[in-house]
């Protein structure tokens, strides 16, 4: 039974996450994503489940940044999780008594429309996650009144759900990934993504074209790009790639050699089946029968034989 | 006068970032990014200052997010402020006798080090904005021993600086745009940056290659791009990008005239003076006198005069 | 009555495509494609009419090299004229008795097969066109028993047609342009083709993929490329592009002045209707319409009003 | 001793070509280009030596053609000869005579301010090849008082120099390559050139622009782009490319490869070393140990090793 750590405490959506990608895994619940990563890459635990964007806010800088500077780890799975939000509060409140809400900033720009509607006059404080939220709700001399938070928080800490689904759009989702220390990567599916972190050599004008023409000239198609700022002043970044296929593919694993040859560092940060099942569009003359042929051709030709 | 809007309290870098912009302003804080954006927007002021990027944090999501999707405004400056961290208490308090440090997130990201060194034992909690924490330390009976924060929000709030420079890095800088609702633009000064929003028609694979095709093809080099989530789920996203010249250039406006026409909507933030004052290089054929002289040469074939 | 010059003497191909792109123009026969050319710039004629390339032999060089280095004409109409060979002699002479055919080099490769076949034994001897030869043969001491020429040729000559279409392809296709002084333009038909020549400014590694990108990113399709020595060299020479729309287009312009400001020299050979009146697909974003909106839009955004 | 078959007769510009190249060649001139190289294919000789191009004329299409379609041969050198005409004639004839001058239609454009100049009268031939013209001249009843031709067809057919380098320009050159059955390849030199033919899979908008970004992707500068008709009709090409590099070098296999992969059918024609000795530029992240390192650090990737 392997031991996961995660983003907690107990009833963060990222527990339910862990929940549904390896239900009977030991759960190690950590205060930061930090720490979660810092477990799997110590040993303290097997691997670490950790929220990396959400359909609204974005991607979660943390996590990028942890998997561009960190001890390397390994994307080995994904989930995209619906994500609903509830009013917990203590058992005997009623909405029209809470002057002070608590939750994660993500929560209060994703409920800003109920927010405005129903709690009008509350004050609303930032709290470092949302279930950190419910938990300090739960305590008895709380200063605040109700947390915003996803379901299974409440249920964790004793909390009563005042209201369900009170974000602005039913329709919110955050991506998840599980990760690993380094090993064996997950087979290729035939509908797999892979993930890379790619800094620059030197960032001349069309340095980003030319990587993205490494993908684009091998039919390999980018679903995500971010860009982070690589520490050395404004106008540096760096880059985390997104793009359909597993390194094992031809097409895949040609276009990141390219990238390393181009680039300067080229951190491969793991190839694992989507999410969502979706089977990339094989542009012609790129699947892996296609370039085992041309290799035997190229080899031909070198010899002579034509 | 103008009166200028920005992220306060009193006391934040932003403030520091106003006065640098406009040392004779009347200054206006408000509570949060939107509210200060929104200021300018109704006319309560006649403009607003805030973030945009900082050089260890990277995009400041809340702006590029307000400028993407709120009434449109125009940004007419920009300043490089170099972000140096003090850490700030109550008159009599000493190092050791610190158990809880106030400030916001970034801030205890880039003070890891010496918080680890020197505050190994406080409990480190996250504020809204670091003079949100210098305002609540300074209250008599905050929870709170220390805040870290901006020297300046120290002086505002009556906090003494303990130690000073504090950050891991002496180079960290943030960007601040100076924002006003749309009207006139700077003139162009030869070094000049524009910013733009661009929502994609359909999201087919290599739609981001024909974005930069459309700024390379004129010579026009992207000094920043960022993603953020269009909100319609995982894997739609839109794009904010920075790129060198000003939209009276002649190279400039064909390439954004190209992104308005091939994408489904292309959003103008600006044109205005690079802080940096660096200017760009000209590739062959993209100067305003090739450009003019190329138009002649076209309306003469078009008469068929050749 | 227009007065067309063109590749003579009577009874050539170019005659043919005259006739069918004028029936009613005064016909003047020349020696030569730049003596034809020479009597439209001079004003001798009003016009010339040329073979441009043939669909088996390729390009007429001398037509390419004339277009490029010569007075300027321009193209104002192009026919596609199934080229037939015919074995023409004078009456009297059978097949057997047939030791010594004459006639253009480009007869002998398209009719190779026919020639193994039924005139094993015959000296073939090149020609300078078809019509020469069928001249020659006419003549009551020619030492050649038999031309390879146009059944026009024959007819001209007093030649009897031994075997008709004995080209080795049914289907070979010469394509003519007609030509006269610069002047107003043909309109634009929806299905209109354009002819360049460019020069490149320095011969650097890429050029021609940075010329091909003006064409690609304004969504206009080359359907030829012809690339001829500049005569500084082996290894240096210049470009001749087909390519869908007319100069009045406002993609085509556009490209074609990206092409003139990046480039040594464009020399402009005119716009005019397609023989094949096929219409060009219109890639998102590249029509008229869509570039009128664009330029509106963009003035608009010059003027601050966002 | 390697006999070696070329475009005949004795006295041509390619026996020069052939002496140069192999200068204890036993050599067996041919009628024609087909001819030579039918006799490299057949085994009538070892190999056979044709011109490819020349900085005035431009390709040799019958050259170009008979490598595209005729039975593989794969080109081992090349040579730059520069070409200078000289006007022979019968010993006794002077120039005042010369009423009918006989040479080949390249040799007639190259010389064509001499003639204009010196022969103002003179009515000139078309001949074959500038050799033929020699040897006709050189005949008792020739019908022609001068050829145009290479110093060494004058002494071959005993005809006197009137006049020597004639031509318009002095700078003029003629490429020349030497051909043989497939095999083992030269030994890469780091000066070399390769050779291909290129068919499209299926002509789409946009297919030269996707050739040419699977050399330039990997860094590999074409020398030479030629376009020939596939017979299929006009608007239908196929593609001679030169370019910089070996088949055995790293980049050079990749995109080969890549052609291979995305176009209908490529033919190498050879790799060999440069007659001009230039090294190529080799781009960052495209040279042999780049590549093999990058292979290297794919293979760990691959096994999870990062």
């Amino acid at each position: 039974m392997p031991r996961l750590a995660y983003l907690g405490p107990e009833g963060t959506f990222t527990e339910e996450a862990l929940r549904l990608l390896d239900p009977t895994a030991e759960r190690l619940p950590c205060a930061t994503v930090s720490a979660a990563l810092n477990a799997a890459r110590s040993g303290d635990a097997d691997g670490a489940v950790v929220p990396l964007e959400n359909s609204i806010e974005g991607a979660i800088t943390t996590t990028l940044d942890e998997f561009a500077w960190g001890e390397p780890l390994l994307i080995n799975a994904e989930l995209l999780l619906p994500v609903q939000f509830s009013l917990l509060a203590r058992p005997g409140t009623e909405i029209p008594h809470i002057k002070r809400v608590y939750t994660h900033p993500a929560a209060i720009t994703q409920c800003r429309a109920y927010i405005s509607r129903e709690l009008p006059d509350a004050v609303v404080v930032a709290a470092p996650s949302t279930a950190a939220a419910a938990q300090e709700v739960s305590l008895p001399g709380s200063p605040y009144d109700a947390a915003i938070a996803a379901r299974i928080a409440g249920e964790h800490y004793g909390l009563v759900e005042l209201a369900g689904d009170i974000g602005d759009r039913s329709d919110t989702v955050t991506r998840f990934v599980k990760v690993s220390r380094p090993g064996p990567l997950p087979e290729a599916t035939g509908s797999d993504r892979t993930t890379l972190v790619v800094f620059l050599a030197d960032d001349h004008p069309g340095a980003l074209l030319e990587m993205l023409t490494e993908f684009s000239v091998r039919g390999v198609n980018l679903t995500r790009i971010e860009s982070r700022p690589t520490g050395d002043g404004i106008g540096r970044y760096f880059f985390h790639f997104d793009f359909e296929g597993h390194v094992a593919d031809a097409r895949v694993g040609e276009a990141i050699a390219g990238l390393h040859r181009i680039c300067g560092e080229v951190r491969f940060l793991g190839s694992y089946p989507r999410a969502d099942g979706v089977a990339p569009q094989i542009k012609r003359g790129t699947s892996d029968p296609e370039f085992a042929e041309a290799g035997e051709w190229l080899a031909k030709v070198r010899a002579g034989q034509v």
